[in-house]
C-alpha cells in the first residue's frame, strides 16, 4: 500500500463529474453522451445513473455548478496575485490567453458553451449558468467596487473566448485585456 | 393569383435555411436533428439532401455563412444610423439589449452558439465561424479606424450575449455597450 493518491482512488462520482466538466468544455452538452461520458470516466454505466437519478440533467447542473465554482477559485487565485486593480484585470485575461494558446483553443470558459446551448431550452440548467455568472459578478464587483464595471468586464472576457477560439489567435483575448484593464482605471 | 409573395413561394432551400438558422440560435448546431429541420421548414426529407448533399455539416457552413452575412448587415445599419462613434457603438449595444428583452432572449448573436460547440470538434465549421468573426472585424476596423478596439468591442457584445441570455437581463449588455462607447472615444 502506498501513500500517494492514485488516480484510481478519485470515487465513482467525483471521476463522472470531472470526465463530464472536460467533455461539455470541448462539446458542449447536446453533443455529450452519458455513455461517452462514463467512458472517460472509466466507470460502469450504471454508476452514472446512481450517482445522479437525474440523469443528464441533474449531472449537468452539477457539474456547472462545479465548474463555476472551480473557474472562480481560479481566476481570483490570479487576480489576486497582483496588488492593482488594472494590473489584477490584465493578468486575468493574458493568462487566459496564455492557457487558451497552451491547450490548442480548448480550455476555455467551462460553462459558457452550456449556457448558451440552455438558456432557451432548459429552464433548470439556464438558471444554474446564470447562478454561477451572478457568483462571478459579485466576487468581481467586491473586488472593483462597481457592478457595472464587473459586468463589463466578464462580458469583455466571455466575449473574447468565444472569439479566440473560432479564430485560433489570441488577438481578440489581448485586445479586450487592455479595455477592461483602462475601463477600471477609470473613476 | 395574387401580387403579393406568399410564405409558401419562399424555395425549399431558402426555407431549410432561414429554418436552421432559428433552430442554431436557439439550441445550438448539436441540439438541432434533421428531421427538426425538415420539419420547420415544411419541406420533404429527401430535399435536404438534395440541397445539401453533404448533409448537416454542410447545412452548417451555409447557415453560419448567411446568418454571420445577415447579422452583420444588420448591425452595420444600426452603427450608421448615428453620426458620432460612441453614440453609434452604444445604440448597437442598447438596440441588442431591447431585442433579447422583446424576444425572451432568444434573439441573439446567431454564430456564437455554434461557434462554441464546433471550436475544438469540426474544422471546417470552426474555419466558418473564423470567416464570420473576422468580416465583422474588418467591418468595424473599417469604421473605428483600430482594429484592436474592434476586436474588444465585438468581444464586449458576443460575451454581453451570453451573460444576458444566461440571467434573462440586459444589464450586462448595457454595462458592456457603456465601456465599448468609452473606449472608442479615447485616443
Amino acid at each position: 500500500m502506498t501513500a500517494s493518491p492514485s488516480p484510481a482512488k478519485v470515487p465513482t462520482r467525483e471521476r463522472i463529474l470531472y470526465a463530464t466538466a472536460e467533455l461539455f468544455r470541448r462539446q458542449g452538452y447536446s453533443g455529450t453522451g452519458l455513455k461517452q461520458v462514463v467512458a472517460e470516466a472509466d466507470a460502469p454505466f450504471g454508476s452514472l445513473y446512481h450517482h445522479f437519478p437525474g440523469g443528464k440533467q441533474e449531472l449537468g447542473e452539477e457539474v456547472i455548478q462545479m465548474a463555476g465554482a472551480f473557474f472562480q477559485a481560479l481566476v481570483t487565485a490570479i487576480y489576486d496575485e497582483e496588488q492593482e486593480t488594472a494590473a489584477s484585470v490584465r493578468t486575468v485575461f493574458t493568462r487566459a490567453a496564455e492557457t487558451l494558446e497552451a491547450t490548442g483553443y480548448e480550455d476555455a470558459c467551462p460553462i459558457s458553451t452550456v449556457a448558451l446551448e440552455v438558456a432557451s431550452t432548459d429552464e433548470r440548467l439556464r438558471r444554474a449558468t446564470a447562478v454561477v455568472f451572478a457568483q462571478w459578478t459579485d466576487a468581481l464587483t467586491e473586488r472593483l467596487g462597481n457592478r457595472e464595471k464587473a459586468l463589463a468586464v466578464i462580458a469583455a472576457l466571455e466575449g473574447a473566448f468565444v472569439l479566440c477560439r473560432a479564430s485560433r489567435n489570441t488577438e481578440p483575448m489581448l485586445a479586450a485585456g487592455e479595455m477592461a484593464a483602462r475601463l477600471v482605471t477609470e473613476t
